[in-house]
């Protein structure tokens, strides 16, 4: 195998430009091969493996910079630069991220995770090669999608100015984003792509490149014209790019030559070259290629049978979601469901089926998404956005300048919140609950369960308020939701359990969200009190002193940061009340969690059943009388 | 006066089309004179009288929506619509807001303040419109400059694929935001301008409308073709705009036919048009138009004598800062300035003049501006991103993602902390303690005046972690910053006086900020503690334990919100250390502050001396015994 003796780059650069073809199908075959063993995502890295090839054969790595947008696609990446090995570990607890990270290797010069943010950072390090007069080049590579979010034209905009900027863009263009690509910008790429994509077979594309960008540009302008249309520029062009391609992006003879005259032009101060490269996802797995959503993200399956959908045992929180808004739209037609790109990951496909004059995907664009349901509510619809709890962060000022100043009725489903397991650090959703609940009018919620789930769904949408309900990735306990769409007192929690431990040694739980669960474990064990908050804000005050009034100790569980969070809420009606009481806040600590299993990295966080009683005991040790044995069980 | 009669838009269409420019001036000449007696933006709405007026001559407002972006320029729109003698009280405390809203007027249909937002917000009024089967058009006024913000590029790309969207964008173009404009953008534009701009007395503009719009490009491309040029497409018609113009702004002959086709294209389902109108900032009155940037927001003044810059007995923070990045860019060769283009808000002009290498403005882009810094930090540089703490909302995911999670030395500056005064809710930076503190690896500064400010600054700067320093607009009490670049002990505040109350009644005030002078004010009269507390992270833990211990009651005090606050994370503290204490939280409560004078603003938020001192007793009635005289003096 030629793939087991590269471990550099520069070992890939000793191979000759014939031998570099048999090289990608070996890293096809072992991407997928290492997928299918540990789950990961598929489609996108089986569409990047000539680019990632090409861009190492013909960069200076790691002195140039790639900087992988989303980072989805970077697995050949890892695997040419040093990292094969550790793919068996791939976005496992001590493995090796799913996401470009600096730690982890110096071939990856930017961390990535969310959208969109790859041309930005290039433009900052080209600059910084500028300034310190370093002949480097940094290089962002960009989906089509990606290409929606607002951020890369800011950086567009900015990087066009600089006439001698050692920038490169690279747009791959696989016409997918997870959910479909929508938006003008797509429609402008199809035009682009309309029957004249360049490859090495089809047309000497090095002869092209002998003839300078504009003049090339001039000459198919006037080509068009002849033909009798005229020829859209490219909104790149536009933007002061040097704008190069449509060029198949499997075609590692066109690949090559042209990344060799892009980088050129870069590091000759020529300025930002922009180059259009069009990819498949999925490519050269058939199973993959006929359905690229489904193996966007797949678990472990069998490369030969291909992923399996098994039935699963419970429902998850984004079902129960999904369920809900086909539900709550069937009876209210002022519903409307937007996501920013999410339809799958959000649970609206069987929402856009039913109801597809009301589901708004708007591409890649959460601020717009968030303004855009703002400006709908002020019209009388009730706008219901969709959006992963780590990805609302980029919408924050439009939720606050737009929604909340205004006080206009959108209902946040933040799905995601908490930590997210395999994704790690940059999809964690774990400062949702103290950034938004120091936003007036804002109202949050936290389910504890599926059917609670629901019902504060059905709570929140008929507030004259905009309110979040947050739920973590995945399933709860599996309690079942009703059929119905009934509410919940707006900001009263609940009792679930009483302690009968005597005055003294008496201790009361106030768990937000799914938390509640092994709070409960916990409580039988040291005869806890224990409260269902469901409300962050309003908080159920008359709960919370009534609490402190009848136990000596008082815990706060939370899966959101500790600073700032819902047990701080807890606090600060303490201290407004008067009340002095001992407290223990538990969350997630004042670090970013690293990727792994999800019930590795609680328990990691203290925030398992045994690691709760255990924080319980140790801090407040008269309890260990009352529990009968929680730790070394 | 004609003005004088125009209540509402249903008079101003009662006047013939003859009549509108002796109205014209009238409402030039209102304005000055308003705007020279309370203060305000000036030049944006001398540069907005014609549109304004033509919009209301043709639109059917308020059952058409109009969506001023940022809103600084709707004055004469204010005026237009019912608010004309009110405009005595802009910017006011119970007065006119500087800014459309909402609950002011049916005819404000949506609240502005921050850039980009107005696209999306128009395009949810269209899409509710067409849900509704209701026949109104949705119409946005955007500035060149919020145009480079990326939402309205996500709006302007969402927008473009409802082929029938009752949709108008209108681009007033003055070629200047309150920083000179810039980017790629910008470029483009004066490409469209170079030579062309259509008015009434030029060309029979309505016989140019007689051509449906792309018969008109194509005849233009032609010609063009025919004089050797390739002329560029427009960026808005490969979003799936009509794009029409560009027209002079502030020509009602060209204005008043061109609004009756984009509105009629609009209403029978043509789809979404962008209309490019040319006005100048300024217009009509000379000294504006010659420095617009000085007659951007002005405080009173003499529109004979024009604006006179009063010779400030104490320097505002901004200028503490602009003077520090000058002396830390002198000595340290890799400090680089960024700001989205808020140049003279955030004291950066000096800075420009003498590191124009390392100055960047890059747009009104908060978000790019941050990954940007994030890129650069990368390679090695240090970059200080100056941002108002209001629009750093709007790069909050950039923050975590991109500079936090790599925990990167990239130093926030962030002016405008606090209440900010007349702008109102808005503009109010009051969240970002809450926002900040949560996040791992933040340093969070709050000095307490200019002297301080310096030194926390330089403190930041040298920290391998990514920071904050945040102050508030204006100036504090005027101590002296040094000349030299001192530094702070990271996480260590200052008891700045004593108690000697005895025990049982004594108090000590933990202030973060600006308010330790009130605090010190108040702690004379009823002989308290205060702490200057500098840092909210890393807190000084040692310092509050030690408070607790020493002091009966404690008060936590800042100029922000307190959910989630500053005392929040006093709170946290105690409760973690174990330590029960009665605690009093001030700071802004949890409700959005209108606009109005910042001190009475502050005294109604209870934060001015009298008000701290009043909570306090009121709290802790204790301490009557030891306070003099404070209430009712």
């Amino acid at each position: 195998m030629t793939l087991d003796s590269i471990n550099t780059p520069a070992e890939l650069k000793k191979l000759t430009r014939e031998e570099l073809p048999a090289l990608a199908e070996e890293l096809r075959q072992f991407i997928l091969d290492s997928v299918s063993k540990t789950g990961g995502h598929l489609s996108s890295n089986l569409g990047t493996v000539e680019l990632s090839i090409a861009l190492h054969y013909v960069f200076d790595t790691p002195d140039d910079r790639i900087v992988w947008d989303v980072g989805h696609q970077s697995y050949p990446h890892k695997i040419l630069t040093g990292r094969r090995e550790k793919m068996a570990s791939l976005r496992q607890f001590n493995g090796l991220s799913g996401f470009p990270r600096r730690s982890e290797s110096e071939y990856d010069a930017f961390g990535t995770g969310h959208s969109s943010t790859s041309i930005s950072a290039a433009m900052g390090m080209a600059r910084a090669f500028q300034t310190k007069g370093e002949k480097h080049v940094a290089v962002a590579v960009i989906g089509d999608s990606a290409m929606t979010g607002g951020m890369a034209f800011e950086a567009m905009n900015n990087a066009g100015v600089y006439d001698d900027l050692p920038l490169v863009v690279i747009l791959n263009d696989n016409d997918m984003s997870i959910s479909p690509a929508v938006g003008a910008l797509n429609r402008h790429l199809a035009r682009l792509l309309s029957g004249n994509i360049y490859s090495a077979t089809k047309k000497g594309i090095d002869s092209v490149l002998s003839i300078a960008p504009p003049l090339r540009e001039f000459a198919k302008r006037l080509e068009d014209h002849a033909k009798g249309m005229v020829s859209p520029s490219t909104i790149f062009q536009e933007f002061g790019f040097n704008y190069f391609g449509p060029i198949d992006g499997h075609d590692l003879d066109a690949l090559i030559p042209m990344l060799q005259n892009v980088r050129r032009l870069a590091i000759e101060g020529r300025g930002p070259q922009f180059l259009h490269v069009v990819t498949r996802k999925g490519q050269g797995y058939e199973l993959a290629e006929a359905d690229p959503v489904l193996y966007h993200g797949p678990s472990k399956f069998d490369p030969e049978e291909g992923v399996k959908s098994k039935p699963s045992s419970k429902k998850t929180f984004t079902q129960v979601f999904g369920e809900w808004l086909c539900d709550m739209a069937q009876v209210d037609p002022i519903l409307v469901g937007i996501t920013p790109a999410m339809r799958e990951g959000s649970g609206l496909v069987e929402f856009e089926k039913r109801f597809p004059k009301r589901y708004y995907d708007v591409g890649i664009a959460e601020q717009h998404a968030v303004t855009f349901a703002a400006g709908m509510a002020c019209e009388g619809m009730k706008p219901v956005v969709a959006i992963y709890s780590t990805f609302l962060q980029r919408a924050y000022d439009q939720l606050i300048h737009d929604v909340a100043i205004q006080d206009l009725p959108v209902l946040f489903a933040l799905d995601r919140a908490g930590l997210v397991g395999a994704d790690g650090a940059t999809h964690a959703g774990v400062y949702d609950i103290a950034f938004l609940r120091c936003i007036p009018n804002m109202l949050v919620m936290t389910p504890a369960d599926e059917a609670e789930c629901r019902d504060l769904l059905t709570t929140a949408f008929h507030q004259p308020h905009p309110s979040a309900v947050r739920y973590p990735r995945g399933s709860g306990v599996g309690t079942m939701p009703s059929t119905e769409l009934r509410t919940i007192p707006l900001g009263k929690g609940e009792i679930r359990r009483k302690s009968n431990a005597p005055l003294g040694k008496r201790v009361a739980i106030i768990a937000f969200g799914t938390l509640l669960y092994p709070a409960l474990e916990v409580a039988e064990q040291i005869d806890a009190t224990v409260a269902n908050m469901r409300f962050v804000k309003p908080l159920d005050v008359d709960l919370v002193k009534s609490l402190a009034n009848d136990h000596d100790y008082l815990v706060t569980l939370e899966d959101g940061a500790i600073e700032g969070g819902a047990g701080s809420a807890c606090l600060e009606v303490l201290a407004k009340a008067g009340m002095t009481k001992p407290l223990l806040q538990l969350g997630i600590p004042d670090e970013f969690v690293e990727h792994g299993d999800y019930s590795i990295l609680m328990a990691q966080c203290g925030l398992d059943a045994i690691g709760i009683a255990k924080s319980i005991t140790e801090r407040f040790p008269d309890l260990l009388n009352v529990k009968t044995a929680v730790l070394g069980k």
